[in-house]
């Protein structure tokens, strides 16, 4: 069986690029329909349903280029309304937050777990509940920085003053001991550096984005949807605002040019 | 001549309830209802077409509650929406580029002026322009902040790392030896302290919040629309996001308690 419907991912913005990149390695014949919520995000500092709203419609959306299967790849969206998502459509839809808690899980030694994210996606718990479903003998240690999104989008990925905003934000993680570090939010691993400098180099970093992608392809796999045809593959990208932003930024996220970026209203 | 119909003011947030406050100031016979966009918060990284629909909606939702004018109070609305919704509707609309520009050419002596704003808000070149329409002899030099808005929200409104921010956005302006800086956004007022500090306390810092009040009381007594009944007013306030945070943030901003929030869709 081969299936050559696309692959649905959306993001508030621009930071999911870093999953659609994740998912063209794990899923090299799959084509993708991304779509970036730009007219209306970020979603980390707005309400479940609010949130849920914007992501029901960015679902919709998806559906009627006809995925297969939707990657929900806001950690915000993923918190606050994936449970919701699930009940109200009919293909597969997975989200950042479990894959993110399985692989914190394996690769603590010390059972101290630090995620950092978004003040909607901490309020939520639901990083910690996720790791405490997976094993209840972790700790979990959670603390909000909503300055690294702006930080990020500013392009101020290093220097002294995202490095003492690191520095106050983290220090409370640090003092937890903790020896893994979800980064809980798309827009971190620009960040990457700088909170690696900051915890310290023997602080395993987790970045979602690899593991949702293997689970998107252990879910096709195992549904039979896969696409087994090896035709040209042809990604299409929409914005809910003006292109030229996203397809700058999001040139930094993919390390490749962007182009073919179309606005929906 | 009296008429009671509201004032409306809308804002991309509850920043706009800093002109909310100088025209209960200025205009205290006149009932005001407040509408905070807090669901597509922020419009300063957003595209002029995205941020026009966004104010057409916002005064059409007003106009429902038979406001007799409208302010805008978001500075980014002003910049590129102003005109557009001038066309639209019949009732009188103001700005605050225009009122800040023109205090700003009011209180310079050396005509060298800066200005603060957003992304959108500089790149539109709408202060520039506007003080130049008063008098062509002035001296504009404009600087995007994108940060101050997350440290205003973050509560971030003094310390170190605010200060080095502040430093690295002004020192240009500094540079220029500008006496007079225009708090282009509704936010920066927060940010005062250290902003005044920065620049050093001989340069004039012009909030558009005054004068925008100002001009309001000119229009509606030049007009006959007056509010000259002296019975009891109350305010309405409308958010597009659940009302806890607007009212939590919006008490700091109107130093008082803030009830009676609701929520529209």
């Amino acid at each position: 069986m081969s299936d050559s419907r696309p692959v649905g991912i959306f993001d508030s913005g621009v930071g999911g690029l870093t999953v659609l990149r994740e998912v063209e390695n794990a899923l090299p014949k799959e084509e993708i329909v991304y779509l970036g919520d730009t007219a209306r995000v970020p979603y980390g500092t707005k309400s479940k349903e609010t949130v849920t709203k914007f992501s029901v419609e960015n679902v919709e959306f998806l559906m009627r280029h006809n995925v297969k299967l939707v990657l929900v790849a806001c950690n915000t969206a993923s918190s606050l309304s994936l449970e919701f998502l699930k009940r109200c459509f009919r293909v597969p839809i997975i989200g950042v937050i479990e894959p993110g808690a399985r692989n914190a899980v394996n690769v603590t030694r010390n059972r101290r777990i630090g995620v950092i994210g978004t003040n909607a996606t901490i309020s939520s718990g639901s990083y910690e509940k996720a790791v405490k479903r997976i094993s209840s003998r972790m700790s979990v240690y959670s603390q909000k920085c909503p300055l690294f999104v702006p930080l990020a989008e500013e392009g101020w990925t290093m220097g002294r003053v995202t490095e003492e905003i690191a520095s106050i934000y983290l220090k409370p993680l640090k003092v937890k001991k903790v020896d893994t570090l979800v980064l809980g939010c798309t827009h971190y691993p620009l960040l990457k550096e700088v909170i690696a400098k900051v915890m310290g180099r023997s602080v395993h970093l987790v970045d979602s984005a690899r593991e949702v992608a293997k689970e998107a392809r252990n879910i096709l796999d195992a549904s039979g949807l896969l696409n087994r045809s090896s035709g040209k593959k042809r990604h299409r990208f929409f914005v809910s605002d003006q292109p030229e932003n996203f397809t700058r930024i999001g040139g930094r996220f993919l390390k490749r040019p962007m182009r073919g970026v179309s606005r929906i209203s």
